[in-house]
């Protein structure tokens, strides 16, 4: 068995059955393994930066890594901005990155890099197999280092000799270590916080944000009258109608210090504590109250769910029923396109168990307010601030939850930075609907020129946030890449395409005109 | 005046008048500058692998730097695949990319990462500004490294508070240290070793490919007997009917090999000596004979120019008739499409002054052997092995060049990278006939899946280098992004179109299905 083949089987006997791929010369033997290897569900894609996405966003749904294959430096280079993305949302990733042979790396031919270099800015854990004999075991620890918590990026870099070579030989699973629970005089500590009368926030990260952790954290908030938060960039919200609620820290400098006002005391779990998206001149990049006390319950790494269970043991809210959000549903909108209106229309028709991939920015500040008590779903978001992530996160959770819809709202402007993704979409039938919001601007920039103080805006600098001229038609990229789509230009077609789009299979796309 | 005026000033006074961008929030001073700097010409690109490799484009034409524009590592990270691809060919370009502020770099928000780590991989010269006071003599200095001889890549990491504080101040230009000649002794022995009978080939790079170097080249082979060869990944080679005949190596191991068996010496002029562009098993990484002299006239950052007409006087040639390419031009071709019918399509109707960006791949590798006796043209192609550069370069080289017809050959695989290319061709109204080759395949990819032995190919090997399922529909990619398309079925329709895409303004696609 050649070094490739001992990898791919590796990978599957450790619980990775899904690879998003694309895949060069130097990778060809592990593709050729995938013939024999039918566990591995392999995804093409045709650009970098929708593998990783979608690497991303599979994680964050099923809590357990896919690998990735990439070609060489420029391959994994494509694919850094949605790694960036994905390092900030401590998701498990196993990346195998193709490299020249052993022995071809000293003639520096031209595709020659260091991948080392490159990889290493975004893996907690990197390797490259110096000898088929490695490879195996090398993949199962790459699987290992993924899964621990919170998860993380591990990359194996594999020379096409070592993969081309015989002697690999299947390896074993290796173990991984448990998250750690907080200190008992820890959580002793925030519990004391809690039962204080002094207005308390609590920011949740991971996986203390959906399933068990959300319901421990929403019988704290319950007991204690504290406050849930998420970061704004934020990787996985469980919310809607029966669940807590959990607030995401808002993204405008002036709204997240008016709503972190009240309080005095912040419990951290898992998250950092909050600070602002850029520099503004004269602003302050700390958006907590000066005076409030900010205490980490459980650092990224640590056992959040236990934390927040012991937590609420010790706030004696153990058997306490958690806040939950009412189910309630805006009518369905009619007339001219307003964000409020597709907003309620959204929250309107939103089906059950749907999952939702956000990177609407500016079009869709009032899309969580307005869904907040429809049917349970999943909210992701944008967790680096690297603009393309919401398509290929679309795809990484469609290929995660085959049975559940997707739908995913992307801004026309950050949609452009990989829209390859749809064509993924359309290759693997997957049920995303994709909803683009055509404004023709970077508008957050045209925001962010007057919060940095930049001054009147002139014509040269106004040509550089929009993105008319030519104005970008996408039903006809939608098309191109196999992908049927319809345009609103009122609510009446917006809610006809999104029903239609939750009730058909297969991808669809809807072009909204501001 | 802030620091981001007085940068854009110095770069407008050093000649850097041409600025390919993708702003951010970091950046939007900068932005705001250009309004105030009419010098400098500004065009968007929807993401930064067009930034990237439309700066190589122009640089390879112009031999003077554009500066890109930035957003933070993730936008660098965008542009990385082109940036190999530029720094393999030598040429200047000047990155400026943005940072967060001094002091928010301590709260490691979202965005944050280490740019100095990713870019530094692909940057000779780089700096990260402390204070608006620098921001200028950084500026001027990158400048001055981008030019440094055979053309370098100065990357200039501008954080957010030195480009909006006060206390810029515009700075001149830093002188360049002009290319060395080679040494006298250096030119006797090239010389010697051609005044022999031993069959001798001279490998070209940079401008020893055009202008005064092809000259002199031409001069040196019509005098010696010598061919004239370029790597396989070259910048731009002058070409065509009254020019000296360079040749580029073989992509294909065996080819080269076979091209290369009749020469004992090989005379580098800038160029590295050939290796193959991967390792295969049991094939060499070196295509030349064993036995064959490997000399180098003048290295990297030498005076190619100089070394050539140097050397064309020691061995006698100065008044020389070059060996000049016969004008010679095939019949326009009819019927059904077949590889030779389009390169032969393209070589009868090429303009005069054309420049061709060729990132054409499997289904190009006949153009330049059918075009020539063509009337004289550039030739540039991917010079990195990253795929996506064809039409990147297509934008550079006509914002470059606005009086030249540019001709773009593009895979349909490669394509997808940066498809984003054909919203600043139509924005830009720039004069490219892009033509795509569909043949829904990483063709390549099957070439080389046999080439390095990796047996007979499984379903969901071959699933991995098809792209049909859905094909990709070009005309409505086109179309999707402002630039009007035709679909070639034919020869003759193919032969309309690209008459048409010559004689009419503004950008067009011509889509071929193989």
């Amino acid at each position: 068995m050649n070094g490739a083949e001992s990898l791919a089987r590796t990978l599957a006997a450790s619980g990775v059955t899904v690879a998003f791929t694309n895949p060069g010369t130097s990778e060809m033997h592990f593709v050729a393994a995938l013939d024999r290897v039918a566990e591995m569900r392999c995804v093409l894609a045709l650009f970098e930066g929708v593998v990783s996405g979608a690497a991303d966003g599979y994680a964050r749904m099923v809590e357990k890594p896919a690998c990735t294959l990439f070609h060489l430096g420029p391959g994994f280079g494509n694919g850094i901005a949605n790694m960036h993305n994905a390092r900030r949302a401590n998701v498990p990733i196993v990346n195998i990155v193709g490299e020249h042979a052993t022995y071809h790396k000293r003639y520096d031919a031209p595709l020659n890099s260091n991948i080392e270099m490159l990889a290493g800015q975004y893996s907690a854990w990197l390797r490259t197999s110096a000898r088929a004999a490695d490879v195996a075991r090398d993949g199962a620890e790459a699987v290992a280092a993924a899964r621990q918590p919170p998860g993380r990026i591990a990359t194996l870099i594999l020379p096409a000799d070592t993969a081309w070579s015989d002697g690999g030989k299947v390896a074993g699973r290796v173990p991984v270590t448990a998250a750690p629970p907080p200190a008992a005089a820890t959580v002793a500590q925030a519990a004391k916080m809690l039962r204080g009368e002094v207005p308390t926030a609590i920011v949740l990260n991971g996986n203390g944000m959906f399933g068990r952790g959300l319901t421990a954290a929403g019988k704290v908030a319950a007991a204690t009258g504290a406050t849930l938060f998420s970061p704004y960039s934020t990787p996985r919200i469980e919310r809607g109608a029966g669940l807590p609620s959990v607030e995401r820290v808002p993204y405008v400098v002036e709204q997240a210090v008016e709503r972190l006002k009240p309080f005095r005391q912040m419990i951290l779990v898992g998250a950092p504590a909050p600070v602002t998206f850029f520099a503004y001149p004269n602003k302050s990049s700390v958006p907590t109250p000066p005076d409030c006390e900010i205490y980490p319950l459980a650092r990224p790494g640590e056992d959040y769910v236990g934390a927040l269970e012991a937590l609420a043991d010790a706030v004696g809210a153990s058997h306490t029923e958690p806040t939950r959000q009412r189910a309630e549903r805006p009518v369905v909108p009619t007339g001219a396109i307003t964000l409020p209106g597709l907003a309620q229309a959204v929250a309107a028709l939103l089906p059950e168990h749907a999952i939702i991939a956000d990177e609407s920015v500016t079009s869709g500040r009032g899309m969580m307010a307005a869904s907040r008590g429809a049917p349970p779903h999943d909210w992701l978001t944008n967790t680096g601030g690297s603009i393309g992530i919401g398509m290929p996160l679309a795809v990484g959770a469609a290929i995660a939850c085959p049975d559940r819809p997707v739908l995913c709202l992307e801004a026309d402007g950050s949609g452009m930075y990989t829209p390859q993704s749809l064509w993924t979409m359309a290759r693997e039938k997957l049920n995303i609907t994709t909803v683009i919001f055509s404004n023709r601007a970077y508008a957050i920039l045209k925001g962010e020129y007057a919060n940095v103080g930049a001054g009147n805006m002139g014509p040269r600098a106004l040509d550089m946030l929009e993105i008319g001229r030519p104005d970008l038609d996408w039903l006809s990229l939608a098309k191109g890449m196999g992908v049927p789509g319809r345009r609103a230009t009122d609510l009446d077609q917006f809610v006809m395409a999104l029903r239609a789009g939750f009730s058909e299979s297969g991808p669809k796309l809807i072009e909204v005109t501001l």
